[in-house]
């Protein structure tokens, strides 16, 4: 099939966000509800419902002629279900149904959030003209995607390039994953935050307890501070050495708050990534920030879904 | 092209093994020499020379319409050179265009050593149908190669799947690869054997203190034997979670010498597979034993010489 507008929806723990992508990578209208994340099924399924008949009312909206989502995950293309972690109302949800359902029959493709924004960072962003791509949000929690051969690599299920829960330290701290020593478990904002403060940072004046208050920490000088950074740094280095070894990519974009922390996140990852990625075919290997940006979920999922249902733009 | 018989090699560190395979997977002539390992690159080819030259006095000979090349790694497929590391006397050795001229221009595909036991598994052996699948090798060091998508993933360089070097802990002891925590250096013979002897495990009468003998010890019951196993285990689960996470795989099968010990490895393989497997799309992972036996290698790089150049056998 042929569709030059695609209705994306990026579903989040916090947010519905939904939008008419154009062909070119614009978005011609978009709608947006909070995610009634304690609420129980049903309800959430209406909340996606009320974005889509938001974009249904846009005069564009007759040209649509496919649904790309992108999902919290873990979610199960094959199924057609979602069961995301922050969305407890949702287990085994069979969101595609429902949503074909809503459109009237249009095709529905589904992808997790981090192939989303990979297929975004893939189409128009830093993993551009790619043959072999990581790309990463390093944020509230650490997720992915995989470009392999030129091509989006979702995986069967969708989830492909999950590197937040590779363990990178078998022996380390438990994940809320129920496994152990997960890029997640050391790289994530939060773990940032807790890492510092148990080693004895403090934030200034505001409070703030945030990783980005203790990027500015680090880049004033506080050893904690970027001691705290280094270590995250180490674990995203290994577990990106770990994909390039793996699968052979030439590069690896990362997005998300923690990558706004800038040099104090990518110069000890540049580092640590000499230490692990040694073989001579991941030797030199690139890391980029992401250039995307917060529609990168939305563009993704019509991206994922163009490529997915093999239409052109 | 179309070729029904192709010459195969499988270069390693030992010997230098041909084999002409035909569509079947049968082997219709064979020819072996050591390698000369310590000596120059030309005498190294030399004797890659001389086992072509064997297999061209076969009557079957003017069939092979290709050579398939599987080496020691890492190669470099782009490049078509070779750096096994432990023939010194190749660094970029230019392996493919040598074999070409040998062979009067027919054409010569090149992949490492663990694609192309991976080809063969995928072809005929445990991976036989599996649409995502990694298969290793544990012996005096860890090797592999993947299936993605029903096809054999060897990456642009013909590296991909070198699961024993990448790191399953950030903090662990140097690799001779110059990284750290590789899971060969955790779960490799060599190394299995090493921990044992390091925490007292002593070998019987005849002195044998190969990681044969550990697995031996361990299913008589030595705790320290079974320990060291219980470690490589560990590392080896921990790397199959983590490809199973990142490009979403249905079973890893697991020859080599250490793959031999049988349940003193496999057992506890499974059980920490149940602990680093965590996400719902990698749970329930298959792993069974390799089944294609010392040819692998040689079958395994006619197989993918028939991948790489779209021919079916």
């Amino acid at each position: 099939m042929h569709t030059d507008l695609v209705a994306a929806l990026d579903i989040g723990g916090t947010k519905i966000a939904g939008a008419l992508v154009a062909g070119d990578g614009g978005l011609l209208a978009r709608a947006q509800r909070p995610t009634p994340a304690r609420a129980e099924g049903g309800a959430v399924m209406a909340a996606v419902g009320e974005v889509l008949d938001e974009l249904a009312a846009s005069p564009e909206w007759p040209r649509a002629g496919a649904v790309g989502i992108g999902s919290a995950g873990p979610v199960d293309a094959k199924a057609g279900t979602v069961s995301p972690v922050n969305i407890p109302g949702w287990r085994d949800y069979p969101l595609v149904s429902g949503v074909r359902e809503h459109v009237g029959g249009l095709p529905v493709t589904l992808v997790g959030d981090g192939v989303a924004m990979t297929a975004a960072e893939h189409w128009q962003g830093a993993a551009r003209g790619r043959a072999g791509a990581l790309c990463m949000v390093v944020s509230t929690g650490v997720g992915g995607g995989l470009v392999l051969g030129g091509r989006l690599h979702p995986g069967p299920t969708g989830n492909a390039g999950h590197i937040g829960h590779i363990s990178v330290d078998l022996d380390g701290d438990p994940c809320p994953c129920g496994g152990r020593g997960c890029v997640e478990r050391i790289a994530s904002g939060p773990n940032i935050a807790r890492r510092a403060l148990e080693a004895g940072w403090r934030p200034a004046a505001d409070g703030d307890t945030s990783a980005a208050a203790v990027a500015a920490a680090a880049r004033d000088g506080d050893p904690v501070a970027a001691a705290s950074f280094g270590r995250a740094a180490r674990a995203l280095a290994a577990g990106i050495a770990a994909t390039a070894t793996l699968v052979e990519i030439e590069i690896a974009v990362i997005g998300g708050g923690v990558a706004n922390a800038g040099d104090v996140l990518f110069a000890p990852l540049r580092e640590a990534l000499d230490e692990f990625a040694t073989l001579s075919f991941v030797r030199g290997l690139e890391v980029a920030p992401a250039q995307m940006g917060t529609d990168a979920g939305l563009v993704g999922a019509a991206a994922a879904c163009w490529e997915q249902l093999g239409a052109g733009a």
